[in-house]
């Protein structure tokens, strides 16, 4: 009893041919008309395996695996996320979605016993490319999010994520009702690929993951003057660029020489107003993204920002305001899930390593609520969130038959008998 | 004989209240529907005027008084644009076109007499608001640009700016029969706003330009490698975006440190790709407008930054490709015209000062064909390519009385006896 690649390799060629730039990679932001061909694609192989489909209010979508016997029982969740960042790779979340969607498919096929049912999960809007804010679904199936916070959020258009959901057909009021209840989900486990370089440099197929990276988002605005930029002498100027140039640098000089090796900060989007050639700009608002499985590297990021900033200020007249936009805790995985993956891993034969993830997750939101697992495939070059992102599809089988080994052993496993979270 | 105020200002409101931004400044870029409406109101007082009204092939309106006694002489020319930046000021530029057509006017109902022809001319994409390039008129007027360039250059969606003209019903292949006539001009004068303070922090109404700065724009370009934010540590990366933060400061130390107290050098463009906040840009490419009325100072800022460039390359890994984008060299005015409107200003009683221009005008182009003056009037706080860009309407009046009695003057002299360029 095994994972059929073909139907692997079938499924990500199909959906990733879904994009909205063909020839530049994937791009596929959730509530777009590519989500929506993605989204039909998928829920017709649900159908096809009989799967009981929900979409909730912000649109994830759930699909359940039950029987008679099993269904009044806590599930076991596996999937992913099938948005995209602008101009993506095609493995980044759907690589999840459809070895997860390839597990039941096996299960059902071969009767496999079960005592508890086992739920798809596809999570909406992971990337935050529309609203600059990620994990939205997951925030939202797991009550981080009220109907009133997705009012405030907005895209650069200026509409709400409230607005643009319901114009995607979701019932966005319903969702005090839909979000996890207790003991709804008993475990979840989410493969993805690695997207940095650790598994292909040490060429091991499988990554059993601990800790997931806690992460910050801040967006600095940096207002000065507008003035020509001929007849306003270097002197009389307020200028936001030069401002945010400087703190961008010690931005990077931070992350590099005053936290930790595991610390990272990346400035990735800047909108200048008004953005021409022969005008000093008026302001300058860019994104800090802060990520460390340490908080306090995280919080070393923030205050040499903050500190630099005070400096920029009395340099050069602007002002600055920073506001937090984004933020996700560190998260130690589950030690209950993650020995039954590693427990699967050795009875199946398949080499893996414990390793942190460096990129945050739908999983880091679900842990909240149950225990989480995760499972890493090796992405090559440690290339992703770009059209170079790649894995080989050898490794991504391997990863779906541990994944369906570690689904077995969980559903049919009584909790004491692991549990040691 | 005086020209009228009540003219003036109610030509300047109606105009500028043209706008794709109410409530926001100016945006009335060339070839928008805003210019077109411009464009309607100040043809049809021209046509009140009786004067023979010509739209070349890019755009630039041109409009003649003449008699049958003056008809085959050269003309004096003087005007300027209506185009402005992206939420610019009212008085950049249309200024200079309604104490024009205010001139022509008080000569027509005065019956003046003109010993050569006044010709009224609006230069069309002055700001380079569409395309980049500055000046885009008055270049193509004056034979620098040939119908191949306008193939070339193109906007922020890929469109020429051949099909963009053409689109806007100009017959654009018509070009080369368009420029400019030896003898055709005998001088010009452009009425401005300063765009600086010096004038305002002096409290002198007019200054009489004698240089306008010579300008260089370039586009950097800085390639990296795209990677997810996350997941990419700190010393594998090939971060564009902090490579161009070092340059963009260095542009600025380099303006301030290595040059003149007249060079000034910014950024107020960029453009990332992908532009996401969780993901390391792949490419920024930055524009930088180098201003100086010494070339030594425009030079000095352009190798500062290519020998950066070196540095920067070597540090970060990424690859920089610098492309000059736009150029004009430092223009001294004609000394001719400049005593001519000297001499009227002391025939008016006007109180002036001699002042450069740190911004470029159309006038620099015609400097190579003909030869030009130029009068500023006032900036309050310097203000200008934004929305807070003010002059005084009676500081406005004593400029447009010195250009009518400057043109009288010019158009009634042997250019014998003021030639002295």
């Amino acid at each position: 009893m095994e994972t059929q690649l073909g139907r692997i390799v079938n499924d990500i060629e199909n959906i990733s041919s879904i994009t909205a730039t063909p020839g530049n990679g994937c791009t596929r932001f959730s509530y777009s008309n590519e989500d929506l061909k993605a989204r039909e694609y998928l829920m017709e192989k649900m159908r096809d395996i009989g799967l009981a489909i929900k979409v909730d209010a912000v649109g994830n979508i759930r699909a359940k695996l039950f029987d008679e016997n099993n269904k009044d029982n806590s599930s076991i969740m596996i999937g992913s996320h099938i948005d995209t960042v602008l101009n993506g790779g095609k493995f980044d979340g759907l690589t999840g979605v459809v070895t997860a969607l390839e597990v039941i498919r096996v299960i059902k096929e071969n009767n496999i016993k079960c005592e508890k049912p086992i739920e798809l999960v596809i999570f909406a809007e992971e990337e935050g490319s529309n609203f600059d804010v990620t994990l939205l679904g997951s925030k939202a199936l797991t009550a981080n999010y009220t109907v009133e916070d997705l009012k405030r959020i907005s895209n650069d258009k200026g509409n709400s994520a409230y607005e643009v959901m319901k114009k995607f057909g979701l019932d966005i009021d319903n969702l005090p009702n839909e979000t996890l209840k207790d003991e709804e989900i008993e475990a979840m486990i989410e493969l993805h690929v690695e997207q940095g370089g650790v598994l292909d440099k040490e060429d091991i197929p499988v990554g059993i993951v601990e800790a997931i990276a806690g992460m910050k988002t801040l967006r600095v605005s940096v207002k000065g003057v507008s003035n020509h930029a001929g007849s306003t002498p270097m002197n009389l100027r307020l200028d936001p660029m030069v401002a945010s140039a400087e703190l961008i640098t010690s931005i990077k000089d931070a992350a590099i020489m005053k936290s930790f090796p595991t610390t990272v900060a990346t400035v990735g989007k800047i909108n200048i107003t008004p953005n021409r050639t022969n005008v000093i700009p008026k302001e300058v608002e860019f994104f800090v993204d802060i990520r460390d499985v340490k908080e306090e590297g995280i919080e070393c990021i923030e205050n040499e920002l903050k500190k630099k900033s005070i400096d920029v200020i009395e340099k050069y007249g602007v002002a600055i305001h920073i506001e937090e936009i984004g933020m996700s805790d560190v998260v130690h995985l589950s030690r209950r899930v993650t020995r039954v993956i590693e427990e699967s891993a050795i009875v199946k034969g398949i080499k893996y390593m414990k390793i942190n993830s460096g990129a945050v997750h739908d999983s880091a939101m679900l842990s909240e609520v149950t225990d989480v697992g995760m499972i890493f495939v090796p992405s090559i070059g440690g290339y992703s969130h770009c059209p170079e992102e790649l894995t080989k599809y050898e490794d991504i089988k391997l990863g779906c038959d541990l994944l369906l080994e570690a689904v077995i052993n969980l559903s049919n496993r009584p909790i004491s008998a692991t549990n040691n979270k």
